[in-house]
């Protein structure tokens, strides 16, 4: 049914505070959010936290994520993408200093051709504003493989990233799984003083909030205060909602994304989408625009804020234009304005990022990259770039002025490295002077940007249209010697015996796993080889033991608490899954590295009582009978452990889609099966 | 005296077939090259093969080798440069992704102003096409540590290569010495038929003579030809002559020359230079440029040259167009115009790189960057870039087809590649198709381009003027923790055995002794780091057993013919020099290379027989008596083959000068000792 109104009548059944059922109908008035979620709610009830399944319209990878998700694509047997829309983008790894980045684009256009995606080359620029230029609509899911997905919340989406295999779920037509977040309206008033724009919004946001302010909410925007912020200006917004934490970002889908999508000619994606007059939000808070000042995050967090005025002065090496959080062509059209005819501080770094080939042709056209490159300024490809550390690291000890989203430790390339996070107006001011300067206290006007037009005859080739089903299911996957098919992995049996491999202590992370790094992460691709560094750090005999063992019944590993805390990297599930592993027994763990391991098959267990972890040495071996039986029924079950003539007794709190994904082997036979029967 | 009329008349005593001496004044008619190098002779005579000194008046150094020239003039306290004009370029290690690379790029700035030298900052472009904007002048000696440096003799000037220590010692106002190459007179009539440039003409002289054609040889071109070549497009030649293994490509300074000068706003710094009427050249050649047709150098090899029709379609992976071999305005403005309007093959990589500010700047005024950008391109920062394997590698087992100079073996950073030289014509054309492409094949007229005015007021900041003196002597060096000072060095002993870690063939590059590219290149001030790469492509077992044998004596390595050609930089000499390389002992030597290995202190010997390295084996053990004493008494001595029971004859071609640098461990110890000595 629509709902697109300003009502939704529901039947609901209630209890009150005194035990009287009532039931009847109810006019309940929903935020853009709630209304976004009930289009797209194919299971549980939008009660905050609690697991809900969400029908996912369009889906994006970029590169550094998308080779795996390729891989486990082609693992599930998909023939074809079954959402309406689903994009490769290819922005992280441009820098090719050996043949596996130019393999790994190669391979992710075959995939698109294969699995019928739409494709976007190397060079044509960041996923999230080609996203929004090319393919984003309002009233839409999207789930990408890419942190910052939830920057198309400013279409009007619900825009949220995920986990590489959650996202080729998404792709094969399966629902996302969340849990449903509260609710968070921001209400917007005012206008932006001069010399103060949509980053300095965010950036008082993390001010006030911090990077956890957003955990297990959507951010809601709403309020008179709307009209004067542009598309891309909410893009911007909407991006660093990750940064709090947030789940997504929403902004109402109004006439000035009408406007936005009659530049990029596709006016009839556009329906009207705001919050219910009279909608509630779970939680409150108002910005006025009018009261904002340039503010600017200290290293080395973007929550770190503080007033530029109160650091004007530091001396800076770099001044660094670009990213997701600032792509607008304004964004880079505004810097142009303020160096234009002047010559930027000598020794200083003046680094341009196109965000897309889009914008950089109009900035081209219309003198902005003329203005730029005659300050001094070095122009480089669009896409990521030094955003996720791929060149432009600052020197050592500098600082460095960035418009990006982003300033943890390192993430620049440099090890102790000095980053702030600020609007173009804050970076092209200090890239004149050298040293950290407030723009309100340059003696010129405040430049007008206009938007221009978009020359759709530039636009040739731009993202490529996926093939029809018929083509694209002959299409050859493109291979490079460091791109290796995920292996077959084989669905645990109801008896078995595996021995214990390691046994690790409290608060082992995924870096502890499966380390990151550029002497690890080049073979994201190719799991065989990115296994042979699974728990180096702990014990390097372990990838040899594990292999010995591999062919003989497999492994299992035990350990303290929160086991897997850190990064998010499913490869640290698949890889030791890779060699043998089958249970992981610990007194408990981390969230996210808990659903990899269910999602490739590895039955996560706890203790009973925590103390066991004391009986069990490396080396024992688990007994496990009747498991396949067992574990749908019970949450409890014992296990021996030979040749100490000993129980114990262990524990799971796992749902029965995630036994139904276990017992399968993993999502990806999971999906597989699901697919060969035809359900 | 001055010389530069028709005739030189000089004093000379000769004595004639039949004994007879005569004294007396002889008109002498010199060709150009002679004509430069009589004005800057400070020692020798001009007999081909025999040592002369000349006065350097103007240096370049790029980053790569320039961190450690700069540290050199530190370690010889060298307060200011005393050349005309020294510049300091910072084009090649443009990829920072972490600190190492920006903080050479202070280091660099702040030894400039240490040393009183111009600094281009990053992004400003490739020294060469720079420094002939920018600084190059008729008539002039140029020094550069780079082996494109060549490219300036377009000028009218003598331009050449040479180790970093070379450059350093020129700094420091001493005399470069060379041996007096022979003069070959190429001379050029007709005009160049539509779909034919530049380059072809270069690739022609390699397709007649490959690459060591040129070696002990200056390229001179002279004749009715020239008026129809552009300086840029002489440039081109004159920086292939690099290919050819020439110690310089001289070009006359003609009404063409002073045009050039007057869009740079230095006509002033015009002088017209020609070779006197009838003036002869040791060696003649003869290029009719309207019988020339579009030429490429196949892999691996910019001697591997054939017609391009011979190879249409081929399928390629990237097109790529930039470097200093391709650098003036209509090499990209040409392709710009090729793809105009039309859209590059999918999949394709078709890679821009600018090769300077200025030229970025006029591509971008006049619309022919919006071109390029609407057809596909990737535009990536001015610089160096891939050309010397910093990005834009081609994917596994793919074509790419470049309009840079070098094709060697693993250059373009993937270890097994494809990569075909060939001009932005038929590189354009190519990107259009996706195959390799005869340009003359398009259906489309033959674009005209017209070399824009320069906007002077765009040049802001370009190149940094050096400061005064008495400014500069108080100027700190700015020295990241990467940059580390260079070990001392331990002269050679009078008895000593080596044994042989490595047998190799002919023309082995300095790419194959120390490769360059993003992994290698950032350790370029970190000796012993950079020398860990040291022989990798050759044989990777190479360091670990020089690390065994370094303390225990040293080892000696063994080759064919044109060892070392390619690439000046010096690490190739200095990093096996670290490792304990004691003798190099070949068939015979490339020249830049013979020199490093000189100025480092390696002792460097031929055979006297050649098919004697077919009696040598890696792991034999060299050895060698009375070296010392023997050395500077004869140019031919024996080596005994330890266990073999037999000797072999070697011989050397060193002046007395390379045996006291030789003998006193390289040149920094010897200018130290020649510093201490008061001499």
């Amino acid at each position: 049914m629509g709902f697109w109104g300003s009502f939704y009548i529901e039947t609901f059944l209630n209890v009150d505070m005194y035990g009287n059922f009532r039931k009847g109908f109810l006019l309940v008035k929903l935020n853009l959010a709630q209304k976004l979620i009930k289009e797209h709610l194919v299971s549980g009830e939008m009660d905050p936290g609690t697991e809900i399944g969400l029908k996912i319209d369009q889906t994006l990878c970029q590169d550094a994520t998308g080779t795996m998700v390729m891989l486990e694509l082609e693992a599930m047997g998909v023939d074809q993408a079954k959402t309406e829309a689903s994009a490769q983008y290819v922005d992280h790894n441009l820098i090719q200093d050996d043949h596996r980045n130019p393999d790994d684009h190669l391979f992710l256009r075959s995939a698109a051709k294969r699995f019928g995606l739409y494709f976007s080359r190397p060079g044509n620029g960041v996923s999230h504003p080609v996203q929004m230029q090319k393919l984003a609509k309002p009233g839409k899911t999207l789930l990408g493989s890419d942190s910052h997905t939830c920057a198309n919340g400013c279409m009007g989406m619900l825009a949220m990233g995920a986990g590489g295999i959650d996202v080729a779920m998404a792709i094969a037509g399966e629902p996302f799984y969340v849990k449903m977040p509260q609710i968070w309206g921001v209400k917007v008033t005012g206008e932006l003083p001069d010399w103060v724009s949509a980053k300095d919004v965010i950036l008082e946001m993390l001010r006030r909030h911090d990077v956890k302010g957003g955990v297990g909410k959507i951010l809601e925007f709403y309020g008179p205060g709307l009209k004067n912020l542009t598309a891309m200006d909410r893009h911007v917004i909407a991006n660093m909602g990750a940064e709090l934490g947030a789940t997504a970002t929403v902004f109402p889908s109004d006439n000035e994304i009408k406007r936005f999508l009659k530049t990029q000619d596709r006016e009839e994606d556009w329906v009207e989408l705001t919050a219910d007059n009279g909608a509630e939000y779970d939680l409150h808070d108002e910005i006025d625009l009018s009261s904002l000042e340039p503010l600017i995050a200290k290293p080395s967090s973007p929550g770190n804020v503080v007033p530029v005025s109160e650091l004007a002065g530091e001396s800076i090496y770099q001044s660094y234009i670009g990213s997701s959080a600032n792509p607008g062509y304004r964004d880079f059209a505004i810097a142009a304005e303020i160096v234009k005819g002047k010559s930027i501080a000598q020794g200083l770094s003046f680094d341009i990022n196109p965000s897309s080939r889009q914008i950089l042709t109009q900035l081209v056209d219309n003198g902005h990259i003329a203005s730029l490159l005659s300050s001094g300024a070095r122009l480089h490809q669009a896409g990521c770039n030094g955003c996720i550390g791929m060149g432009q690291a600052p020197a050592s000890g500098r600082n460095s002025l960035r418009t990006t989203p982003r300033n943890f430790p390192g993430r620049s390339g440099t090890k102790e490295d000095s980053v702030f996070l600020c609007s173009p107006e804050t970076a092209a001011a200090s890239a004149l002077t050298g040293v950290i300067t407030d723009p309100r206290t340059l003696e010129m006007d405040y430049p007008d940007i206009k938007e221009p037009k978009v020359d759709f005859e530039k636009e040739e080739g731009m993202l490529e249209e996926p093939i029809p089903e018929s083509e694209g299911i002959n299409a050859e996957l493109d291979k490079g010697p460091n791109i290796k098919s995920i292996p077959k992995l084989a669905p645990i049996e109801n008896n078995f015996e595996v021995p214990i491999l390691l046994k690790m202590g409290d608060n082992i992370s995924t870096d502890e796993i499966l380390a990151g790094g550029s002497r690890v992460l080049p073979y994201r691709s190719n799991l065989q080889r990115i296994s042979t560094f699974t728990f180096e750090i702990v014990d390097d005999t372990y990838y040899e033991r594990a292999m010995k063992q591999k062919d003989d019944g497999g492994h299992a590993v035990v350990a303290g608490f929160n086991y897997g805390q850190g990064s998010s990297r499913e490869h640290a599930a698949l890889a030791p899954r890779h060699l043998g592993l089958k249970v992981v027994l610990v007194k408990d763990f981390a969230r996210i590295h808990l659903q990899n391991l269910i999602n490739f098959g590895v039955l996560p267990l706890t203790f009973v009582n925590e103390d066991d972890l004391d009986k069990l040495e490396s080396g024992d071996i688990l007994q496990f009978e009747n498991v396949r039986d067992n574990l749908p029924n019970s949450n409890e079950f014992e296990v021996g452990i030979k040749d100490k003539d000993e129980k114990i007794k262990v524990k799971h709190s796992l749902t029965d889609r995630h036994l139904d994904i276990i017992l399968a082997g993993g999502i990806i036979n999971w999906i597989k099966n699901k697919q060969e029967s035809g359900v």
